[in-house]
């Protein structure tokens, strides 16, 4: 592999102006910088990110904090996210809390001494522990707000009520939502937000749960389906796909006899039998986002961020006019 | 936040002599180490890890790369890495290739620099291009052998043909396998062992895809399932859930007319109805092993790893004996 010195001699210049080219190019001449850029190249020299660390204070590396990858909302979370970092040169780290308070702050302190900012999605820890970790370095919340910290968030709130509003246009007066995951703070603004929409309208909203995302908890929840219900939002495609299997296997009609519909759109909800009713939720988009907006705040271009991203309604097959209107 | 000069200062030693007993232990005498370790615990004083990566050429990261997130495979996975990772002190980077075999070379050539080893799940790419990246940094492959390269590999090949001998045993001559991911190693050896079971027992085995590992992917092949066919085995579980949804929905009966199994375990497929058989799979002690021995590895404790993890068949109710049998 070539080295820094390597790359003074290819450009003829001196080992400290290659440095200074390479790790501080603003105060590099434009045609010098050029010379130690194109002399890099040509060398394939990639300058070691632990001494560019040293020299700049910054590593290059973002990191990035997930409760679980067993939710299929994080898969294009990643995803964006990787990209937005890799776009900007940069490296993604990646943990999972597995929804742990404590796990949560410890990886962030770990992170923090190894990264320029951290994207941390924290459904469960507290505003006072997410305010001290925010104290450290650049930091901005997925799906979370605290006061005035940077953050992104998707607005399952509204898309949730407008979800609500869709089943009260077919008649729909009693309401089930399957709630989740335990102890999130988007899934406390999902339940305000239906729970206004279903009071203007006098009908009935009842909350079981919170259950995990899994198809496993939808067949749970379509076996503890209270009577009377003439729907069911789920806050999840997996759980809404195992509701639709334990409510089909027990002989209830979708939508004939109760209506289905999801609070997100990750997987297969299109390709059922019935289709599922569900809500686009941009969620890659949030994942790159963050990390440009946290890269922005980082390079202090930025102050602060506060983005709600919209979400959509998509309707399909498995909700339909409530039994008898 | 203290610094090295803090910690030095709190033991009564130099700083020299604080930097040695933290970042080169194996130089210092057991009453200094002990003495600066506590110096450094009442301070909360953390190391720099760029700082220790210039001293000891150590980085104190491994990197992970998976080919998706959008596969129940690698949850499990990453959990058993990142918390071999920790238990070790190491932090995990993880990125995800997207199944491309250019883009898996660039990012364990741009990772190399930055960890210690890397654990890489590469289905896809060419052996030869897996021999160069493992001349880099010490590199662990994980559900792939290519020669003498460290390798974790769970034997899902010797339990997708005992779910055939399984099959076989209950009457069935018409097999047919849904295979994939496209490209992967592991699916060349799992349709070769299930092949060499067939031909032994002179029964028929039929490949659908290789599809990916979705429960739309599923859906699609329960309405693709040629003619005649007894019996159906899955490579993955979320494409089992999508079979068992299609066919179900086309009216066709599990087990009666139709037996289906699938090669691994990772999502509610006890708790569908009826619940499918399948194959234990130990994917998280994988992720866990693959870490723990790349770090064997680097330090020098251990020169090749060739494990093979066992997988067992666990039989429900999806596959019942053979239709006339």
């Amino acid at each position: 592999m070539s080295t820094l010195a390597d790359v003074a001699r290819e450009a003829g210049v001196s080992k400290a102006t290659a440095s200074r080219a390479l790790m501080r190019p603003e105060l590099v001449a434009r045609p010098t910088l050029e010379n130690v850029r194109a002399a890099a190249a040509r060398l394939g020299f990639q300058p070691n990110r632990a001494a560019r660390a040293l020299t700049t204070g910054r590593t290059g590396m973002v990191g990035l904090v997930v409760p679980t990858l067993a939710n299929p909302f994080f898969a294009p979370l990643v995803l964006g996210a990787q990209r937005a970092a890799e776009e900007t040169d940069n490296h993604l780290l990646l943990t999972v809390s597995e929804y742990s308070a404590e796990r949560e702050a410890a990886l962030v302190a770990r992170l923090s001494e190894q990264v320029d900012g951290v994207v941390l999605v924290a459904p469960v820890g507290s505003d006072a522990a997410l305010r001290e970790l925010a104290d450290r370095r650049p930091l901005i919340l997925v799906d979370r707000r605290v006061g005035r910290l940077p953050a992104v968030v998707l607005d399952t709130a509204s898309g949730t009520a407008a979800l609500v509003r869709h089943l009260l246009e077919l008649g729909h007066r009693d309401i089930v939502y399957v709630s989740g995951p335990p102890g999130s703070w988007a899934d406390g603004r999902r339940r305000a937000a239906m729970a206004e929409q279903i009071e203007e309208a006098g009908a009935r909203l009842r909350v079981l749960g919170p259950l995990p995302p899994t198809f496993d908890a939808g067949i749970g929840a379509a076996a503890e389906l209270p009577a009377g219900a003439g729907a069911v939002v789920a806050y999840n495609s997996y759980l809404a796909l195992g509701l639709l299997h334990g409510l089909t296997a027990a002989g209830v009609r979708v939508p004939e006899d109760v209506s289905l519909a999801a609070a997100d759109d990750l997987t297969a909800l299109g390709a059922t039998v019935p289709s599922v009713t569900a809500l686009d939720v941009p969620v890659e988009e949030a994942g790159a986002l963050a990390v440009t907006r946290l890269l922005e705040v980082r390079d202090g271009t930025r102050r602060t961020v506060r983005t709600l991203l919209p979400t959509r309604v998509h309707p399909r097959e498995s909700t339909g006019r409530a039994p008898g209107r």
